[in-house]
């Protein structure tokens, strides 16, 4: 195993002022402690992707079996920001994908691509949400084709055109590719980590990075109301950071056929935003935390209130034995968190970035 | 009016060593010969529209009304010759398109985009091909969606990528956009060329930059045979260069609304490639050439016999005055390319660039 990185996420967040709550240490350190608790080192490769002297650098002195794509911008609001920012995510994440699937034609040909992708690209649609694919009956005659996709920012935009690359891609050079279309994932502890904080993920929690969970977590400790974008029906798919590694692990040791794309829809339940405030008031209310929620303008292009019935069948097919978001692991991430309160800066909770 | 290029496709044809059968005078040359036709003077732009300093540049010196997007890299063998081909063509179309979506937002954000795309973004599916969307009926509930692609090239991937990225931007900023599904283009005289074959456009031949009906003339005038790729079936939709001019114009002169991505299917006939080699054929013969055809083996990767049917009834709405592809027409081709038969390298005919 190896581990390839550009930094580009902790840049980013440096350069707009939103640093992650806590530090996380840079990958050399992390590999390092990582040989130590475990005995498995992991080469680190510190370059860009979107270089292809340096991608050629990477797999002629490892050549992957298989492939793990994280190599993207993935916020969605800071693909919204700015026209620099839209630019940045629109070139890093086009341009590395094709990079892994050129080095894998070159390199690896029979090598395994597991892409993360997002839930993200079908969008809000108002039929069911079928995993990957979809077979249309129309005017008597039938096909199958890629379930139709319509994303909610730049960067959800970014993975459908990931997507099509990768199909077109599939199909004429017959690669192996498996798209985890992932709906936002929360939680800090795995069984890796558990026994040590400079191991957990980044934990942002402002507005351009921060998921909504993590977001609604630091306003209650913060004494910050919780933050609900319009009428708060927006509804997604979410899952615990342990069940995500448990997606990759099963994609990874149940790989795609050579010519195959295949696609999962990779999360554990649905909650609207609504749900996900009350349920933090309320185990925050709990800890002894006094907790307000607030509708905002929505500053986002989205539906508030639609109709979200995905199907995700696939990866509890190959084993996946999902986590919940219980109240318990509500409150273990409130304590976590709390644990950081000092370093909380209010002033990048909310900064109103709008999609117009 | 103003024209902006930046000389990519002579550039690559050049050095892939396909020139076409004819020199075309550079812009400022043409457009100063256009004047002195028409007494219209039309400024040039001479730059790299990926560049953001040269794309403000131009939108501050003139704002235009109506963008006719025709910046991309347009041929799908090209697209599929090496990864520097590949990688040139994809982040040319998508940062291209990219900085006309961010200059109409940033300095004329009610100005129309006209943009180029291609029926291969839909592929050869086994359903009727609708003008662009589709209602999809599935378990008892409907939505309408853009109609599913799945293309031939990465060339064509790169025109899907284009669709995804004006639609997001249709949806939150509310742009207006027409997107031309265009099908392959034939002829090379228009009203406003016809008295000077100065101002006739590319005629490429051959097997990158050349389309099917361009290089059977070619072919039979050279004494070559008609290389049909395999079986021959693969069909598409065509239309004349002058039809091409009346759709765009017709565009132009009936734009989107704010917030719509209008589609229009831009062709007026199908033919199968075993259709053109004949007509091609039945003509040559009533001039004096001696015309064979021959299967050669598919370096594509495509269906070589598949269902066909597109809707196309927007542009003819509009009062698109179809031109066909009769006899006469193909005959007048002929008799042009004839008086450059000297010129026609007969080397750059077929070189197999094979799709994987």
């Amino acid at each position: 195993m190896a581990v390839v990185d550009s930094y580009l996420r902790r840049n980013i967040c440096r350069e707009e002022g939103m640093e992650p709550l806590f530090q996380v240490p840079d990958l050399h350190e992390r590999t390092q402690l990582w040989e130590s608790i475990s005995g498995y080192p992991i080469p680190v490769f510190i370059g860009d992707l979107v270089q292809w002297d340096f991608v050629s650098e990477v797999f002629r002195k490892f050549t992957p079996d298989t492939i793990i794509h994280y190599a993207e911008q993935p916020a969605a609001p800071y693909s919204m920001l700015n026209r620099r920012a839209a630019t940045l995510t629109l070139h890093n994440n086009l341009m590395v994908t094709a990079n892994v699937i050129f080095a894998v034609q070159e390199f690896c040909p029979d090598a395994h691509i597991v892409k993360i992708g997002t839930m993200g690209e079908y969008g809000t649609p108002n039929i069911d949400i079928e995993e990957g694919w979809i077979e249309i009956d129309h005017k008597g005659r039938k096909d199958k084709f890629i379930f139709p996709r319509q994303a909610g920012s730049l960067y959800h935009t970014t993975k459908i055109m990931d997507t099509d690359l990768l199909w077109f891609y599939v199909r004429v050079w017959g690669i192996r590719v498996t798209d985890l279309m992932q709906g936002p994932v929360y939680g800090l502890i795995t069984d890796e980590n558990e026994k040590n904080d400079q191991l957990f993920p980044f934990f942002n929690y402002d507005e351009l990075f921060g998921t909504v969970i993590n977001r609604f977590i630091v306003q209650a400790i913060a004494g910050y109301p919780l933050t609900v974008y319009g009428k708060g029906g927006q509804t997604r798919g979410y899952l615990d950071i342990r069940d995500t590694l448990q997606c990759v692990r099963l994609s990874v040791e149940n790989p795609a056929e050579p010519g195959e794309l295949r696609i999962f829809n990779q999360f554990v339940e649905t909650f609207s935003v609504n749900d996900l405030a009350e349920r933090v008031r309320k185990v925050a209310d709990r800890l002894g935390l006094k907790v307000t929620i607030q509708s905002v303008e929505n500053p986002r292009k989205e539906a508030e209130d639609h109709y979200y019935n995905p199907v995700h069948t696939g990866l509890l097919d190959l084993g996946l034995q999902p986590h919940y978001l219980t109240d318990d692991v509500l409150a273990q991430m409130i304590e976590t968190v709390l644990l950081h309160k000092d370093k909380i800066n209010k002033d990048i909770i909310f900064k109103g970035v709008k999609w117009k």
